[in-house]
């Protein structure tokens, strides 16, 4: 079976990722039976400002009709706004129907600390609609300007969904595994109705509609205090469910307690196409300079084949990685190590 | 001069740690010059269950006409939607034109992470405006929910511009102590503009337009990043500045860092009034048994003396605490002491 994939690898690091990914789907063992094609998409602010769009047609129309999944790099943010540019993951996002946005966060084995967590993040409502408008006030004080921030009942039912049988299957994991089977696989429901009672009473009230048809424990947090245990009780958390805006927040938040963004994978789920995207940016700091941490964006490939049911050929890319993490020699800068983007990738690779 | 001062106490812990903040301004001694007069007003979702309102027209009012300042406790937030209730406290800010939510964010001395930061949060518009309606999706698949945030010019230069003043109030004290006078007054400017370019773009442009007036360093942030950096690195911020929601959520991830959120305290300020206000929360599971950390109160009323202008006042009262802190013998439950309130108070009081 030939596998289509898309690789975007957008702006600065993003292009020294994205290969190590594609390097990872070649070097898959034979024995896992995939076969992969690959094709160069592009998208960015570089690709803007040759071509004017950020986002051209021919990249998604080659998404949607010869590929079932992709891996996605970063793209710079701009550093002064730039008429007609926006950042074209959120429209993949939207028009590929990846309507989930998950990120696990978890520490190696030889780490004190035992966290262990997903977040589950909605990936195509909150204020990420982008439905803005600017006035004047009419009292002469200046401009004005408003966004929409949207809840729908269908996405927060279908978010919340998603963050049920996620924390079933990780259930089921642990006590395959014989590890950590006294946790209850529990989903904690993130939201602010003591201020939005309608939006985000919406998304609270919905999401736990959806959770009652799984066998899991609930539990609720607003949002400010779930930042404030997030950092000073990490490892009591399963799945964490949240509408968009504050999943963005929350899962920068989940990877700094790891160590380094660079460890932090995602991916872009719909109901056919999965879309695998390191969380960290497009670090213009570093790029082109062959340091930046692979990880993220090999995990990220991993957490692709493991939403495509390739759980098999995923596993094995994820104890690779978990291998070279506990050895600790090989790292990336980011880490306190010293090696290139290209040694680690190799080093991963050959425990494949 | 006989001064007014309203105390709210609210529910749970407010109850107990309200007074804690009275006390603190009758013991200060007679050289600052203060006296003060109190009233008692009700206001949360005791009140409201009582009486129909969670905010009083007679504490509004009351306020209003003769109180120049303020101590909130905290409220309840119902675990279950309850018709009619929204929190009194968002009506507060908003009805006195409290527009600056100032939190201070500050280790110890004898602590090995030298965090001294002050988050400056815009405190009456963005998604705080409460304008919000709920319909039928035209496809039959549920219920919509939408909010407006509402970012303004006015509003976003006059937090700015607070946040500059601050700033360079704070490199003169730091100047005259001798610490630290090599650091850079600084304001970090958080936004997400990448994303919502209209009114977060609004908020990035003003802010950076009021702080060309003042002799700061002037960065920005994206907000997401802003949470991974305030974990990371958090000893290199200064004074950030930040509309309503995202300021919300960054106070309570700072406070996560040191150590409690019973420590950090608040004050809402307007151009002729100042609530000092615990960020904690009314917790529900420890009131009542006397072992709610004071030390967030008397913050909070040593910074309302502050922006009232009685420095001598608040200083005796910061170190006073800073003192009982120092020290670490006399600590509630939250610090690991095993102290009870009133200890904790009487400990600083004596210091006074
Ligand atoms: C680049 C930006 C638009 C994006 C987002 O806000 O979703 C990023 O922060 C992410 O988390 O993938
Ligand atoms: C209680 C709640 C409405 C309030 C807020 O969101 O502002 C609280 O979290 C705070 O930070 O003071």
């Amino acid at each position: 079976l030939l596998q289509e994939r898309g690789l975007i690898a957008g702006d600065g690091i993003g292009r020294e990722v994205v290969p190590a990914g594609r390097r990872a789907l070649e070097a898959l063992p034979a024995s896992v039976g995939l076969k992969f094609d690959f094709v160069n998409l592009d998208a960015g602010f570089e690709t803007f400002e040759r071509t004017g769009a950020a986002l051209p047609n021919v990249t998604l129309e080659t998404l949607k009709t010869e590929c079932d999944g992709a891996l996605f790099g970063a793209v710079g943010s701009p550093t002064h706004a730039v008429k007609g540019y926006s950042s074209p993951i959120v429209a993949l996002r939207k028009k590929l129907s990846l309507y989930a946005n998950v990120r696990p966060v978890k520490t190696v084995r030889s780490n004190p600390r035992r966290i262990d967590m997903v977040i589950v993040r909605e990936n195509t409502e909150d204020l990420y609609v982008k439905e803005e408008r600017t006035f004047d006030a009419e009292d002469g004080s200046g401009k004005v300007a408003e966004a929409i921030k949207r809840i729908t009942e269908r996405a927060s039912f279908r978010i919340a969904s998603m963050a049920g049988e996620i924390a079933v299957r990780r259930h089921k994991v642990r006590q395959a595994s014989g590890a950590g089977s006294a946790r209850e696989p529990t989903v904690t429901i993130t939201h602010k109705s003591n201020v939005l009672s309608q939006t985000d009473g919406l998304f609270r009230t919905t999401a736990n509609v959806a959770l009652a048809n799984y066998p899991v424990t609930v539990e609720e947090q607003i949002v400010d205090s779930m930042v404030y245990k997030l950092f000073r009780q990490p490892e009591t958390y399963d799945v964490i469910v949240a509408p968009n805006l504050y999943g963005d927040l929350l899962s920068d938040g989940a990877a700094a307690l790891v160590g380094s963004l660079g460890l932090v994978p995602s991916a872009n789920v719909g109901d056919s196409f999965v879309m695998g995207e390191p969380c960290h940016g497009s670090a213009p700091d570093i790029m082109g300079q062959n340091i930046a941490n692979p990880v993220a964006t090999l995990r990220s490939t991993a957490l692709m084949l493991e939403f495509m049911n390739e759980e098999e050929a995923a596993a094995k890319l994820y104890t690779a990685i978990d291998a070279n993490l506990e050895e600790g020699k090989i790292l990336s800068p980011d880490l306190g190590g010293k090696a290139k983007t290209d040694e680690v990738v190799e080093d991963i690779l050959k425990r494949l």
